[in-house]
């Protein structure tokens, strides 16, 4: 009964709050998802960063090409456009990547992508394969690992309806894979690539060393080559060869762009929207994070366009060096801190330009239930998911109890199928899917700021 | 208060629903979604229709072929099989269409495509060219119209949220767009393709003539050719030449095919799962509807797989000719009705095998709460849509006042990116997203099935 009365005060709140919904709502969120689905500027935008740049390495000239686009694109649209300096590794690898499976006098030569702040073989490395599934079977079969290459076939579990939550279990394979083998004295580690797609794509990603072991170099080999190895390990003893040309140079400095619109009513009140300008280097970086960047630039021009004029503070994000440290993010919020500027909410999108389902809040208990009072309005868009759950890399730095830090949460079933691969192009983004998320960012920030002018001074 | 009453009375209902999930519901439902996930039979069996088979037009060999195929597939599955003799009309196009934008000596050669039905050109067809908006701008224009080929110049409108809405709003011009232009003495008609893709696939469909004006032959050109057209005849005077040969013939007899697991329980209580075999004469059918085929043979195969064993009768139905004239469709509701069958419930799948978002039924208040209760479940299986609307086509026919209709509802952003062209292949299917939709009707038939053993005798 309890929790039936639950429900009934929640309906009852549920109802309050969208009795508060105006005409204006209604109007202003139409006009986004008009604009957007019409304009397709988002889409446009996207093109010329994939087609223009392309992939965009923290550290690298294309990063900072990225940048200059990044600014000159905002200063068309925001009151301020400036820079933040972000100190980020530069970390680069050479194009010869080879690698091979080696059977007797035979080889196979597959494709392999070094994963990111690997070392490099120096030169050729050559050695015999020792297969394990997980760092469970590595610790069994610890004694015959000295001197081999590890290979980890621990293949993303199908089973997961969400994909995020497949990577999530195989993620540590890849971050701590060589250094948990070089425990045992590996001497080079390559795992099978973080996907749900059965292709010949390696996908690559951040590894880390652990300090008191050797760096050995470690690669993605694709899930199709990885089934190939598995079968051939079954059946005789097999090396490996494999040639990678990669290092870590010293840092350098490069910028998060950070575009503005002031705010008419509370200007120290801050709306951040955002994603991440850097890629891998493969692709494009269409979907991570090109797809969150043109739509966090977009969330400015719909605003604008749309004649509304927010009363607080709305700032676009672009962040440096999300994939190999969070530099931009942390940057980011050392200087909100030493600055003690008010941070009212940040949104981020960073999970593909899929279709939109809708937001996660890390928030307070009061700050979801407000969330989930959006619900009933969105149902026209198609969007259903106002929870409690995570937000992004970028923007979690800014936690601190107060600010209200959302993901935008989207159908990811695609999602893995493309990440840090050579595959994660222009066109594999869908113009509508992209522009819906655009809109519904634009939406949630104006609500965000209706309810600041709701609560008032 | 009236409508807080009411919402009160609708969460105790649900909760009270909710009470009645027991553990076996949640074990059978994980099953069929992990079963789906893990063995991606439905994949399996799309890849080899689209690939051994291709494209099925209703009359057609390949649709022979389709039928003994979708014979086979189910014998391994089901209880019985049997066929329904049908006849289908047999419109055949010749594969050297040709299109041409003419202004003075030059010639532009674009892709065309006949809609379905269509007449041929009897030799080359070369005129005019005069631009519509729409029927309303053809009135207009009436008297301009002697002679010419109309061109009708309506684009799919991007505001529309979802595309299928898009669809309805354009789908006139394609079906009686030459009888309109015929009715003003147009010799031809050509139609800018209904997508919501910027891109040079011509798309094709069905269309049907008046039978008082004279039968003009009538095709599709693509979206990017419709805007090249529109910018020349901006300019000049533009001739259209087109060739095109296509015929009707007699009508054929083909077969619905029906596979069926016996009910436990209630063996004359039928549910029933289906999509078209028959396609479009392009592409592969891939996602229309080669999807909601393997869909609907993989709930028998996942019911059986996970050890249920239904107190309904589940019966697959695979109706053929589905987009020129619903022959299958209305064949089957006649049986029905002939042999007064009992059929609780029928499940269509003809949205495309992308991400299921749940379930749209055609039924009574009773049955639309009954599924509303169903939407709290799903939650984990991110579906939520779970209300009443349109179901599908094929079964419609079997709409009684009693039998539950229900559409299996998808993200349909892409959707007509693909439809009724060359590119509906089964490389943009993806299989997660195919399975889960597999999964979700399963579920849906498993729930049915129990509501019934509730209901006893």
């Amino acid at each position: 009964m309890k929790s039936i009365m639950s429900s009934f005060l929640f309906v009852m709140f549920s109802l309050f709050l969208n009795a508060q919904f105006t005409q204006a709502d209604s109007v202003f969120v139409k006009k986004f998802y008009e604009m957007a689905l019409s304009d397709n500027a988002a889409h446009n935008d996207l093109k010329i960063l994939c087609k223009e740049i392309g992939n965009r390495i923290a550290g690298s000239e294309n990063a900072d090409k990225a940048i200059v686009w990044g600014e000159e694109t905002l200063s068309g649209i925001a009151d301020t456009v400036q820079k933040m300096p972000v100190m980020v590794p530069k970390w680069v690898r050479e194009k010869n990547e080879y690698g091979a499976i080696v059977i007797g006098r035979k080889k196979l030569v597959i494709p392999v992508k070094a994963l990111g702040g690997s070392v490099g073989t120096n030169g050729l490395l050559k050695a015999e394969v020792i297969e394990c599934r997980d760092f469970e079977d590595l610790k069994k079969k610890g004694n015959e690992v000295k001197g081999k290459i590890v290979f980890f076939n621990k293949a993303f579990d199908p089973v997961f309806i969400n994909t995020g939550s497949a990577y999530g279990n195989t993620f540590p394979i890849r971050s701590d894979g060589a250094s948990e083998a070089a425990k045992y004295g590996a001497v080079g580690c390559i795992i099978r690539s973080l996907t749900s797609a059965d292709d010949r794509f390696p996908h690559t990603g951040a590894m880390s060393y652990k300090s008191d072991v050797p760096q050995i170099p470690a690669a993605a080999i694709s899930s199709v080559d990885a089934h190939t190895l598995h079968t051939k390990l079954e059946m005789s003893k097999v090396f490996f060869e494999m040639k990678m040309n990669c290092e870590l140079f010293p840092d350098v400095e490069q910028f998060n762009v950070i575009g503005e619109i002031k705010g008419t009513q509370f200007p120290e009140r801050i709306i951040v929207v955002g994603g991440h300008l850097d890629s891998w280097d493969v692709g494009e970086g269409a979907h991570d994070d090109g797809a969150g960047i043109v739509q966090s630039i977009e969330v400015l021009r719909l605003l604008k366009r749309a004649g509304y004029k927010p009363a607080c503070t709305i700032r676009c994000v672009l962040y440096i060096n999300e994939e190999f440290g969070n530099d931009g993010g942390l940057t980011y919020a050392d200087s909100v801190h030493a600055q003690q500027l008010n941070h009212i909410a940040a949104i981020e999108s960073d999970a593909g330009g899929f279709t939109p389902k809708g937001f996660s809040l890390d928030g307070t208990d009061e700050q979801v239930e407000w969330l989930k009072g959006l619900q009933n309005f969105f149902d026209p868009y198609n969007l259903y998911v106002f929870k409690r759950g995570g937000s992004g890399v970028d923007i979690s730095p800014l936690k601190n109890g107060k600010t209200m830090l959302f993901g935008l949460q989207v159908d990811g079933q695609r999602y893995f199928d493309y990440h840090h691969t050579d595959n994660d192009i222009f066109e594999n983004v869908n113009r509508r899917e992209l522009e819906l998320g655009a809109a519904a960012m634009t939406s949630l920030v104006y609500f965000l700021d209706q309810r600041e002018i709701k609560r008032g001074e």
